[in-house]
């Protein structure tokens, strides 16, 4: 179970710098947390902007070298959009979820169904070079990397949540939610536990990570590399970790669909 | 524009009563909050459980004073639900969505899309009656009453926001959502800002109510009547006042479906 907590405080983390390949983004943390005037404890959270993550791993291509299939070419005619970027959204995708004029929603291989594959356009200091950011190759592996590695530099054991904003069926509004995660529950399974009143819950499985990521969000703001590390100080959990793939629900037991 | 805030602050209200039709929750609220040793301030936000709204608002229903329809049995038959509730959720939707057994999902007449109508059997306190629990008849203007209420008694601007736990296609886990809100932007058109290198934002319209419903679900935890009021202190926003319906993403300019 999650033990709830009566506060919580988030802290985005001032004057972080432009994030680029290589850098370590533990050490980053630890030098914005010093700004902030903290000292990460156990049990904080630290939420990252995807888009940070993507830049240290080195997720930037360079458009110009990259040559469209002819499926790309296709698809990029029906949506219009760049047969460059096209070729890259379905690298990275299993499947065309919806195609038409200025869409293209995509699963992308992480199982998240999402406009473009999540590739990024906006935000991106190309340079003069027209690039496209594209999502970490395993953004559960790169939270628990960072977890392991705050964990070695500073001591405390901290959940990392890395967030993106995305858009939803049936509401306007993106939020964010969690697409890779350590060192906490990502999903919570309250099965069996009691309401107030001692019946079974009806609700009983929570997108804890989601919600820490929607909450961090409300921080980051728009152009989300301005405050892209949110510190989430007062959470309480008491279940089994889990990664953000949990969150992702298999097509099978899709009620909405 | 949301001018994005560097530290946010949520406290839950301690010892929050039980609810029961008639109470006044703006007085409930103010004397929480002064369990809290707080007092409102212009622009914070308070946040509230969609059930203790329905019962201040007296949307419990006996399920023994309702008669199924025809229409109510066959489809209770077929999802393998109690006919009275089925019926109930019939007379609060639009339409049946999916309907399999076990599993009932409705477009509310509010617009929502959920499971049997949001209507809640669990944490009613029945007194031995069998109950349900409706939706409030109209959250937007039951957060725009409470909005009024909290000023005339407390002088205090203060954005209202009532939310629920909701389950998401694609995603596993229920989050919060914002089903009615006042004093603030439901939700943020970005369109037109730059971002950080002076281009056109990708991401253009921000859930912003549904943010800060998520970020306040963390405090609520599962019996949600245990902390159902929590407040949210330093956000901060520019842009027009706007209801949670606009968080309603019309089913004409749905790209996900």
């Amino acid at each position: 179970m999650v033990t709830t907590p009566a506060r919580l405080e988030l802290v985005a983390l001032p004057d972080f710098p432009l994030v680029a390949q290589g850098d370590d983004l533990a050490h980053l943390i630890l030098e914005g947390v010093a700004r902030a005037g903290l000292e990460l404890r156990d049990g904080d959270v630290v939420v990252l902007a995807q888009k940070i993550v993507s830049k240290a791993e080195g997720r930037l291509v360079d458009l110009a070298g990259v040559e469209p299939s002819p499926e790309a070419r296709a698809l990029a005619a029906q949506v219009l959009k760049d047969p460059r970027l096209v070729e890259l959204v379905l690298r990275e995708s299993r499947r065309v979820v919806r195609a038409r004029p200025h869409v293209l929603i995509v699963e992308h291989r992480l199982g998240l169904i999402m406009a473009n594959a999540g590739i990024d356009q906006s935000n991106v200091d190309a340079g003069g070079r027209e690039v496209a950011l594209l999502l970490p190759q395993d953004p559960d592996a790169s939270a628990h990397g960072l977890h392991a590695r705050l964990r070695e530099t500073c001591g405390a054991a901290v959940g990392v949540v890395i967030n993106d904003s995305f858009g939803r069926p049936w509401r306007r509004g993106t939020t964010g939610i969690a697409i890779g995660a350590a060192g906490l529950p990502a999903l919570v399974d309250r099965r069996g536990e009691p309401d107030l009143f001692g019946r079974p819950l009806q609700v009983t499985m929570i997108g804890f990570a989601d919600e820490i990521a929607a909450s961090a969000s409300l921080l980051m703001g728009p152009a989300d590399e301005g405050r892209p590390v949110v510190v989430v100080r007062g959470l309480q959990w008491n279940a089994p970790m889990g990664p953000a793939a949990d969150l992702i629900r298999p097509e099978a037991e899709d009620l909405f669909r």
